[in-house]
């Protein structure tokens, strides 16, 4: 029944069209400025286009995901603070009080906190959405992340949400996340499906030290060795190596997806729900907006997997979906450009045939 | 007389509060985030508060200057467009059909266009800010592209720009230019101050071909030959192989500068009129904020040569500020970040010491 929701969206994610694409380039080349010369941004522009189907028209509402859950293998050490931070952070974000708050605000976008998995009970708060699945993974160096049917459950909860906003009218996404000892399984999944060595694609997270470092990628080592998950298989591999949030995230783009709407993705957590997304939805992948190249060892390795090409590149490290709120000021102003500028005939200025 | 004025600013460049710095980097350390967890968004907030000596409220008013001048060597072909697109271009800065009225509009900063001397006579218009210097400056490689006087008064013109700017509670500037041909006279000036070869820092400007490009770069080769700028003198340099709005934006920065105003440096053009400032007054770096990096061929040895680090890599080669005004977005974001996020105490979240 679940997975059923999971299979109609995948079969609704239609390829972005590439008409509309083309129109839109047409366009800025006889806007008053050198052609081209507005680099990435002209390229944003043909992509928003193309995703949205020629609507060129701004965006009316814009929103940032952050997806919260706590991982069994925290209890290895692999990260620099104590997994009571999760709980402590999901507070600071329904208080206003954190950095993607702050960043949100400042980009007029809205903040929506979900609980998929935080190991703790948290308070009812008006503005927590509960999805919680169950109080944090299980140590994925003794075994599975968690139960199929949880990932199945985990992913589709991602759709739904991404359905309820668009539904509201939001048609701007960025993924976030937070989740203490998250970027162990997200290195586990950008190993696994780029094929790239662990330890070139593990990093030191929040911040741990050289000690810490091997800590972390023995345990990835030993996840896969324990798990053996199917690479080509999404859902298994969010089952053995994955995290709630990061299978929330791979549902959320899907459903922003097959709803045409262009999904920013933020850091290495969120650029791992990608790999997924693209796993179980290979054109998913044309929907998707690299926010920046985070400093987090992976990162990069997981976007060149996708041929995505990062709009800011900030040395962040933080997550939370800050890197891409921050871009959606870029991704706005690509769309405006189109609107807005005059061509050479409107404003009499002549071109460079001329 | 004038050059009394451009004395004075220089004497009046202090250098940056590094106290006001260390108090910043103290606050964002004690942020609810991992330390340094929003890298150049904290190195900007840090370098922002020592500009403004502490100060860190938001900004009350930002604005982008986009001066505009022609070039003597555009008659030498060194340029894709025809020299009358410069007051075609001024005219659809009025008329706010342009890509920096689109991006400053979007970053809600106020567009100033200055004639520091087009070469035609541009009609009267409430937001144009006639600063005309000459019609035009000489051809560079038959001779100095204006007299030392007219340098002066150019300079000068920016010094007090950014002083009315700033008199009616401007807080925040761009460097914004116009110009067919000026790539040509900043490429000059890029490989006198930095002594980078000529062919190594000429491009392709707003896109000739490479004959052209040959054709640019003998140019140069000889503006410098028949010239022969002293490197050390930024007047003289200015003098031999500059532009007016080169001038004017060398003043601009100096003006800002002076009054503890951060600047933001837009591309190529704009960053040949921060060397030229940075050889009047070394300590006016530190004021300037390098907002991106251009694809124009040599603004990267500039840059280099400043020891500034752009914020944005969009591929961006248009000039008019377009880069600087939407690097706004990330500074107004790092001083936000200082002052709206919590504490960890604040917060109650656990830090990394337990």
């Amino acid at each position: 029944m679940l997975m059923e929701k999971i299979k109609q969206t995948i079969e609704s994610i239609k390829p972005v069209n590439s008409a509309a694409g083309k129109n839109a380039s047409d366009r800025l080349d006889n806007l008053t400025k050198p052609p081209g010369s507005l680099g990435r941004l002209e390229e944003l522009a043909q992509q928003v286009c193309s995703i949205r189907g020629g609507n060129i028209s701004g965006f009316s509402s814009k929103a940032v995901v952050v997806m919260a859950a706590d991982h069994g293998v925290a209890a290895s050490g692999v990260s620099a603070f104590p997994p009571e931070v999760t709980p402590q952070m999901v507070l600071n974000f329904l208080n206003g009080g954190a950095a993607i708050n702050v960043l949100a605000r400042h980009g007029s976008a809205d903040v929506y906190v979900v609980d998929m998995g935080v190991a703790s009970n948290l308070p009812d708060h008006e503005k927590l959405i509960s999805r919680k699945v169950a109080l944090g993974t299980k140590n994925i160096c003794e075994g599975p992340a968690m139960t199929r049917d949880e990932a199945i459950q985990a992913v589709t909860s991602g759709i739904e949400i991404a359905e309820d906003l668009i539904r509201k009218g939001v048609d701007l996404i960025a993924t976030g996340d937070m989740g203490i000892g998250n970027t162990t399984p997200s290195s586990a999944i950008t190993s696994l499906v780029t094929g790239a060595d662990v330890k070139l694609v593990t990093g030191r997270g929040t911040g741990i030290d050289d000690q810490g470092l091997e800590k972390k990628i023995n345990a990835i080592q030993k996840a896969i060795a324990v798990n053996s998950p199917d690479k080509n298989d999404g859902l298994d591999v969010l089952t053995k190596v994955g995290g709630f949030e990061i299978a929330g995230l791979a549902g959320l783009i899907l459903g922003a997806s097959a709803h045409r709407v262009p999904i920013v993705i933020d850091g290495f957590i969120s650029t791992a729900g990608a790999l997924v997304a693209n796993l179980l939805a290979p054109t998913s992948r044309d929907y998707m907006i690299a926010a920046h190249c985070s400093v987090e060892q992976g990162h990069g390795t997981a976007l060149k997997h996708l041929d995505l090409d990062p709009l800011l590149d900030l040395n962040l490290r933080l997550g939370e979906g800050t890197g891409a709120v921050l871009s959606f000021h870029l991704v706005e102003a690509s769309v405006k450009i189109l609107n807005e500028m005059a061509t050479f005939g409107e404003a009499g200025v002549s071109d460079n045939n001329g």
